[in-house]
């Protein structure tokens, strides 16, 4: 039996990494580093330090390039399910030919793997195809949802409340659908539309040494959010940034 | 100056430590375990072990004893903040009397210190009486929603989909707010109340060696949840609970 460890690395910190995901990568054989040829090559480099920091040789470092998605289309869900589908045969090759029966495989996944991540539903995807057989165990990380409001040392829920996780996407179409939102995935900057009631906890490469955290009512610091948003990713190539929308005085 | 740490110890598995957690029981001088004299001594011990395993002598441990809550209320809400509010006053104590300027002191929180917790809570309030001040710095820990994701190597989140954190008073009062929803501090199985559409992800104790996973279409499983919840309740004269709740054909 081929034996596959998803771990979750954290969101950025190295120290991020769970005791025991230092143990799963002690334990792995191979590590597939699957590249999205784009311009995060720091992502790539937190990867590639934590392996060697805790990898325990002799270990192999496999690297693949991920299938391009179609950025184009408006049918955003279709999309990234085309995408997945074409990612699952390099999964699968991958599994198939760089990963002998006993051994173990580790795929280091950003954040939680539970999280806006479509690493357990391209496994699910391979095993349901038959063509390789495997056995595979989840490692939960440090989500970037944990690191925002740690660092906001502020709490995601309240009590006796409930708090909604969604993208940017839905954001910008629904509004906020609670008095507590956290949204990723915004390329856009949404939290603009939220009513004029909400506080925002925003965050950008949180746990990295570029951290930038902006906090206050949505008003009156939305517009230095846009600023430093775009002055950073221009400086970058890149941005990754997460929110908490907040409402302070909720309707009785 | 005094300065807290306030570290998240994830949510069961002593390995659900993160390497930053770590080094924040190195760094801390005073320990304060409060007690909420209850029947979970192993909740007590976890603690206890984790101080031992990574702490840096020396140091010291205090013991507190949090004030009851009022369980025979309906008011939930109202009953958690008077709690909180008389919480706050033993907090305030301790970091008056137990923690000396340029100390660092540690509360350990169990899971994610954003996730259902009052201890950031509690915080805030003490700093706004103003009887004493301090910097304080929290550190992010696997929740017990990473944890029993993982467990059951399922997404939290479906592609470009919200997901709801909610808790099982309000499931019971509002019924599944949307297709993925989150339940914890449920005490009475309200999944049974979900639509027959449902599947559950459910895990009791995650991350100790008591765990107990199930999943399946509601109405399957409900019955056979209930009897293992109330058998290892019995058994170890609590639980703790929580579980995913998934439509699996949404309307269009
Ligand atoms: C594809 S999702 C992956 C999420 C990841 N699995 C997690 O647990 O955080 C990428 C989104 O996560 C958020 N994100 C991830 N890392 C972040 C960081 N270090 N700082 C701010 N946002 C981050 C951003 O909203 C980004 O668009
Ligand atoms: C007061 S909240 C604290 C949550 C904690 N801060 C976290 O991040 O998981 C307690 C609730 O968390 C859930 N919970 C915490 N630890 C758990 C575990 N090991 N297994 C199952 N549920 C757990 C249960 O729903 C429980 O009622």
């Amino acid at each position: 039996m081929k034996r596959l460890l998803v771990i979750g690395i954290g969101a950025g910190d190295p120290d991020h990494l769970t005791l025991q995901g230092a143990k799963a990568i002690a334990a792995a054989d191979v590590f597939f580093l699957v590249d999205k040829g784009e311009a995060k090559q720091e992502l790539v480099r937190l990867r590639q330090d934590l392996i060697e920091a805790h990898g325990r040789g002799p270990y192999r470092i496999v690297e693949a390039r991920d299938p391009e998605r179609d950025r184009t289309t408006p049918a955003y869900a279709e999309a990234v399910e085309d995408w997945r589908s074409r990612r699952s045969q390099v999964y699968e090759r991958l599994i198939r030919d760089e990963l002998e029966d006993g051994r173990t495989g580790a795929f280091l996944v950003w954040g939680d793997p539970g999280v806006y991540d479509s690493t357990l539903a391209i496994l699910e995807e391979v095993l349901e195809r038959g063509h390789v057989t495997f056995d595979h165990e989840v490692i939960p990380g440090i989500s970037s949802v944990s690191a925002l409001t740690a660092r906001h040392r502020v709490g995601l829920t309240r009590v006796a409340r409930p708090v909604h996780l969604t993208t940017g996407r839905r954001l910008a179409e629904e509004g906020a659908t609670a008095d507590d939102v956290v949204v990723m995935l915004d390329a856009h900057c949404s939290f603009a539309g939220a009513g004029a009631d909400f506080h925002i906890y925003w965050g950008a490469y949180l746990g990295t040494p570029d951290e930038i955290l902006v906090s206050g009512p949505v008003p009156e610091v939305a517009g230095r959010i846009r600023e430093l948003r775009a002055e950073a990713r221009a400086r970058k190539g890149w941005i990754m940034d997460t929110y908490l929308l907040r409402r302070l005085t909720p309707p009785a």
